[in-house]
């Protein structure tokens, strides 16, 4: 029963308009500059003609999802800090004190925090309370969670989202608040991929040397342990994810079902993309890339996803605070088509 | 005479305030996040405060200047486009229908466009008249202007923006429009380093391989014809530079000395910067990157400045439209440094 909403949406993610994107390209090269000169700005323009089937797609309603979780893996000491940490940002998102709500005023973005996994009793208000588990297991010793629970985050992901939609977001942000989380995303990036653990596993909030020697023989375990099904994105999820990490995939699913772009933030929100990616490889064409994270293996998500970072600010915080950033830009593509005088109207040579 | 603001505004020019700079460093160490994990916002905010001498400064009056000059060195073929295309595009951004006029109103941004040295008579409503001349002389037989004409061109810019400063500008962009104007970019870039001409030379507003061979030619042919200084900056300038560019390195000084940060934009914009550094190097301290664009010499002229840029957008249209999209990058870091909550006020461990 739970399965079929998950398999409903992807169901419903299309294809790009290739009709509408071919119209935004010629609408762009009639404008007052050289074709292409704006790069990246054109191409996400295009992009969301494509989504939308509309030349002028808005995004006047930008919202941001947190997904608060924990890690069982915390335990074998890969993270800097306490795992009490999450409880606490969380009650810091709420109080409207973190980066995230900073950034977040800046651009106008609603910013929502769910809890998805937090290993705690939470009572606070604002706080969307999804937990799906008090956490994950330690995926060192075995899998995070099981395949039911993999597949209730990806699907809580996907309410909150479509929830969103219906009242008129059209640009989705996805972020996240779970000490330990770098380690589950580097064990789903090793796991689908040949690179090596030096290119996948990173000093995540700022561990030592020492400790990243640790977690990187722990994400080796983790794969030893579990065996994940590389073609499986649940069971990759299940195995060596996280809860806030299926949801996210979910909001992507699930924004991507209803043709509307949605951010990727930094390295778990890629670990993310991959698992969307390997349970609908179509999720790519509604996702929008944002930063390029300190983490090593960040870039490689991204090639793995097929987009290009827009934003090299060597931040490495999480929280969504790249994708943030990254939604001017995406308003600044729709501000471009639709706003510039055309060579004709101008008079302009070309 | 003339010649008395440019060595007056040279030596306003502070050392940045290293005890604000650590102030600002304890400060962001304190707020709820990983120490420096916020990358380069963070480093801006720890630069602003050392110019401003304030912890936090504000950014909150934006204003961009765009530099419109004319080069005679078009008459060799090295651009796209014919010249008239310059004085079409100023009437573009009067008639607020550019590129940079869509991207300026998306931030707040006021837009002002100077005619520093256009080939032919422009009256139109809104443009400042600040024509030292109907454009250089070509480059490539002899100097593009002589060093009256160079100095000139800077203290206009030094002129335009400490006006804008005095009326409470807090935020400088630079950007440009001028037919031709990559080429003496070029010059600029291959004179004082010792890039070849592949590293140095590209293909600009867009033309195709025979012309990208030919302004290579152009360009050994203006640095073999002229024999700039390369330990003059005014010398460079006038030999093979341009009327914007040293317009744009006027108003890089001049924000350099009221202590007011000022961002680099594209490949000319840069050109402006070497000319500038080469005048008093501590000008670089008041310098905010924005984008990587798609000219080969431009990341090469981000290092000599001591710089990194945050966008790599694939962008190559000028006007400052990178310039522009990084101010909300310059706003999110005073908005991180004086909005976030500290360990303390949050009760989050660390």
């Amino acid at each position: 029963m739970e399965m079929e909403l998950l398999e409903k949406t992807v169901a419903e993610i299309d294809k790009l308009n290739e009709e509408k994107m071919a119209e935004a390209k010629q609408r762009l090269d009639s404008l007052t500059k050289p074709p292409g000169s704006l790069g990246k700005l054109e191409e996400i323009a295009i992009k969301l003609a494509g989504m939308s089937g509309e030349l002028y797609p808005k995004v006047d309603k930008k919202v941001h999802i947190v997904m608060a979780g924990d890690h069982g893996v915390v335990s074998e000491g890969v993270s800097a800090v306490s795992q009490e940490v999450t409880i606490q940002m969380v009650y810091n998102f709420l109080n409207e004190g973190a980066a995230i709500n900073v950034l977040a005023n800046q651009v106008g973005v609603d910013v929502t925090i769910i809890d998805i996994g937090v290993a705690g009793e939470l009572d606070a208000e604002g706080l969307i309370d999804k937990k799906v588990k008090l956490g994950t297991d330690n995926l060192a010793q075995g899998p995070a969670m099981d395949r039911k629970e993999a597949v209730a985050s990806i699907e809580t992901g996907i309410e909150v989202v479509t929830e969103m939609i219906e009242n008129g977001a059209n640009l989705i942000g996805t972020g996240e608040m779970g000490i330990g989380n770098t380690t589950p995303s580097s064990a789903i990036l090793a796991a689908i991929t040949d690179l090596s653990l030096d290119d996948t596993v990173g000093f995540g909030t700022g561990i030592d040397d020492d400790q990243l020697e640790k977690k990187k023989e722990i994400v080796a375990q983790a794969l030893e342990v579990n065996q994940p099904d590389v073609n499986d994105g649940l069971d990759v999820l299940a195995k060596v994810g996280g809860l806030e990490i299926g949801g996210m995939a979910g909001v992507m699913l699930g924004a991507a079902a209803a043709n509307k772009p949605v951010m990727v933030d930094g390295f778990i929100s890629g670990a993310a993309a991959l698992i969307a990616q390997k349970i609908e490889p179509k999720v790519t064409d509604y996702l929008i890339p944002s930063h390029k994270s300190v983490e090593p293996g960040h870039i490689r998500m991204y090639e793995i996803l097929g987009l290009e970072p827009m934003l090299d600010m060597d931040m490495r915080l999480g929280e969504g605070t790249g994708a943030v950033l990254g939604m001017n830009l995406v308003e600044s593509a729709t501000r471009i088509i639709s706003q510039m005088a055309t060579f004709e109207e101008a008079q302009v040579e070309h």
